[in-house]
């Protein structure tokens, strides 16, 4: 998958390359997860007023795809660049602005951030929307994220059908008591021009054993790199992840067992890889999301032409909290690596159906 | 870099390409990086008796690099095999004997765990003793990981002259309270057949600002995909890591500031990326290992000929905590990366001095 | 360089990415190159009138580069798919529509031929466009490439000023002469309902020596492999080519002279390359252009739904000879390639000039 | 694959990553290609007496693949240096030490032309000895190449049995008489200190439909791109190649024809690919090898120290004709290309029998 397009410029796209020819795919299937990240879900998200409606324009021929690359389009309505002028010379604290600037020479679309602006995630959900398609339909593999922390509170310890549910709630966390008091705290913030950082679990359910190509390509290297191109992560972790620097080997190890005339472990700090390759348990994966980096509150900074320490207030719509629509992006980023390593273990026809 | 060989096989080996010509290179800069790495520096290892010595069989000629690709390698001499044939039917818990025999179809070499052992470190390390050396020579950027938990006892706070020091101890920590709780507790697992888990830290200093290729290639997703070639690693952190679900935006962001006539940030929070580029300031990264799966403690297994349940003890010769010897692993790996994106950044020329 | 869309589809288009920032860069360098691609220029050219004209989504930000990828299309507008029906069960021979139908199930978008019409070439010289800007500004590299043989009437031999001149005439061919009859053999074969195939030669002036990573990434193979990605080549040579057979060491082996204190060689049958490597010669080579498959004359073909055999009459608005409008598709994806080359030999800023 | 080692370095060696596990691999198989390629064959070749024989370091376990990188190696014993001094400042006319010297800054080794001799090819055939081995047992696919012209002299139309007796004669060529010229004219110029140049063509037989990846990576972009990793290639083409240039389209078009149920076409001008797909037909294809650059005669030079002009006269063991002694390289090349595009193909199981 590549991406390309602005914050602020006339679009965002995908081009998908690799797709099976003879999926069924139409705008629909990408307008619903696209639904899922965009702004104005809730009052606990910027009010940037963007409807995201994609458009295909290649690679898709009388409702399926033709096995060519695919690019699809959301174009930018709701532009208002009249807040950034400043982050050129005095760049936000926690934000891209100076980084991008010395990687590209200033040259570098500052507006709304830019290419490092979260709008970005807009064509990993792209491209993330087909890759779920395929892994349900032709391997039933699900992939659910959830969050599981905002601001330091966790959400207890909760089943499958709760995960599910997850969906519904305004900081989708499958805890209904965190998610009253993650709610609260996040409109505390808000109103002190302040924002939250958290955390995002993702299942992947039903992948089989055996993908994964170590000893370079193993499977959390590979999904690891995926989420980290997520503006803002700041971890990745599988199963046990940082409680294993705590644990005793057999604490750790996942006892194998059989269940059904089929080898499972009853534990899964493993987080369903061994070795860099799948077990057939479910993939267990977490990353943490830091807080939102633009932020109301007086910030101290400097200004690069006078190179003199300054300070900036930034306006602008910004979310208190962008890990509940980070939830979506988490999951396009793991269908991606996933239905890589599908493809790549022969568990994908290049073509899903013959036609002729 | 590609590495090759096997536990138990004739040798570990790796090729470097892409190296630039006229870097003066001798086995002893090899050799150098293996002995941090090699097993029975200590009490605390694994007795398995490998000197580990580097032939250097391509890409050096009289003693600078060609420019072709160099291939190191370490020939096995202390094998005893005897006691894995039970591996490939009765797989270990925590090991990827399993999932190797899924994804190969029972022809992986399982004889000390084949592809999927610790040994196989080796080849990182004489690739990365290549990176190192090209960072510090030509961009004096130091590479330094150290120890900072194992089995749940962390380090305390430590300024970089003591964590230089932490080589000279046993298990590579800088905080000498915590050296000794650690090294006490390893030895009490240890007499109890079992094992223990832990984290690393590693700086990169002097890494200039404007490395990384966003979206995709960012600094932080190319260092967690290398981070994870490496058998153990259960998360990988950048700066606050998982800590950055428990702040707000305004303890998080990192407020830049001028110092003698440069940019930078008194905090670091960020861990010296912002999306996915060099900040100038210190990366800091963490990987947390996982306990050694090789436990002499009985476990449940399966046995995969007649899929029934069943129990296995194992011996072997096996580290009670691989943390201190993972060190220079996690240098290695993140030096590669490094160097990677310093060439792609046109920092290190082709040729580092004209012969003719 | 990334390539989307189809002939009869809703757009051609093109993703450059790794472009460096800082390079000034609007619609008219592109447009220029297209235009010397457009249908139309002559009345030897197909009737298909699309203006083919550029838009530029992305990756250009007040004028220049911004180091993001940069997203162009141009979309289709004179489609008339009605005389399409019938390929998609009735191959047209020389054609993809065959391969195209196994290799795709048959869900390829066989209008117009689809992803294997000539059109998609449009997005090769958008891409090229740049690659030739970004040479031409920085290391003075001129990319000409000129019609050398139709229909097996050859151009006799012709100097550097003929051949810039050749862009002017109808065939691109730098013999006046030769081009006459050129030009007569193409209408002649027109009336008959026929093609012709041809032969172009592109030299590349100014190219550094030093370009070329041996072994598996030569200059030669890697400008081979773009140069078959243009539907129709069948023979790619560098400097004596196919010639080569016929001659002695001491006939082939350009030597080496000192002229103005710099190394070169009077004679160029290497083609400007040496073990891969750009010596700093002009760099030559030629590609065969097959005749345009699609003609009016009757041909065998089957039907792949009742396997039996059966003649075709194609309609439709063909070239009677591409070679013309190849001649400026076959110098973009000269000019991508020694730009790939270029970058990876430091020889290329990532930032053209600094902003700030 | 990647090749490492120089001429008269310690070693030639080829890592081949991505072989399926379970593939029955012993020495004798990867021996049998290399004594194809060895010198000293007939007296037509060079006196240098390498055994060549392979050790494989890695990647096969009891006698079958393991899935893991395998690591073959031929250690270079009969190596005279002596003669090379003078090429490091002298460079030889037709040969890489010139661009060599400017692309690694004189850093190469020079000796026996290093990495651009053509004993690197050793390591092509250890790899393609592999894929040949796949090919034929997975999928029943030949590569058979011969040689097709010396000097200028052609041999005729051949059929397949006599392609495949062509092995037994001293220049590899089908048609008998043809040899006895060749043979001839290559004894004929060894006595002048001379070279000669030649044409290989080599057939893939029973390729099935449907492999390439168009746009850019075709069947004939992958070829021709691995076909140009042999040293002394100067044209690669298919099917009619550069005769293409003088045919009409409806002389070209090979009809479509059904045979035995399956579609054919009687003639193959296409060279088995249409469209960058394989279309079921032989792929065939032809390179051109240049006269060996090494020749006894006097040839005019530089000295790159004082930049003065100068003459040298090469001594050392040097083919009069290489063009025989690459045709099983050839073969290598072609089989590496098509085992890769089988695999993205799913044609070729990740595991070739289960064990367990």
């Amino acid at each position: 998958m590549l991406s390309f397009g602005e914050s602020h410029g006339r679009c965002v796209g995908a081009v998908v390359d690799g797709c099976p020819a003879g999926l069924m795919l139409s705008q629909k299937d990408i307008q619903r997860e696209l639904n899922r990240r965009r702004p104005g879900q809730s009052e606990l998200t910027t009010m940037r007023g963007e409807v995201d409606e994609v458009e295909i324009l290649s690679g898709v021929f009388e409702g399926y795809t033709t096995g060519a690359p695919i690019c699809m389009i959301v174009w930018n309505k709701d532009i208002d660049s009249s807040k950034y002028e400043c982050v050129k010379y005095e760049p936000r604290p926690g934000h891209a602005d100076y980084t991008a600037g010395v990687r590209y020479g200033g040259f570098n679309d500052h507006r709304g951030g830019g290419r490092f602006s979260g709008r970005i995630t807009v064509s990993y959900v792209m491209g993330g929307a087909i890759a779920k398609k395929i892994l349900g339909e032709i391997l039933k593999i699900e992939i659910l994220a959830h969050t599981i922390e905002i601001g330091g509170i966790k959400a207890g310890s909760t089943n499958l059908e709760e995960i599910k549910q997850a969906e519904n709630n305004p900081v989708r966390c499958a805890d209904q008591e965190a998610t009253k008091k993650m709610i609260k705290r996040i409109k505390q913030v808000q109103g002190e021009k302040d924002s939250l950082g958290g955390a995002i679990e993702c299942l992947a359910l039903n992948v089989p054993a055996g993908l994964g190509d170590p000893v370079f390509n193993t499977l959390e290297g590979d999904l690891s790199k995926a989420l980290y191109a997520i503006p803002a992560v700041k971890s990745v972790e599988f199963g046990s992840g940082v409680d294993a620097a705590k644990m005793t080997g057999s604490q750790h190890n996942d006892p194998f067992a059989i269940r059904e005339g089929k080898v499972i472990t009853p534990s899964n700090y493993a987080g369903g890889i061994l070795g860099g390759i799948s077990n057939g348990m479910p993939i267990t994966c977490r990353v943490t999301i830091k807080p939102t980096a633009s932020i109301g509150k007086p910030q101290q900074t400097v200004n690069l032409r006078n190179m003199k320490e300054t300070t900036i207030e930034i306006e602008g719509r910004h979310d208190p909290c962008i890990v509940p629509r980070a939830v979506p992006v988490v999951e396009a980023m793991v269908a991606l690596v996933i239905v890589d390593h599908a493809i790549s273990a022969n568990l994908i026809p290049r073509v899903l159906e013959k036609k002729i």
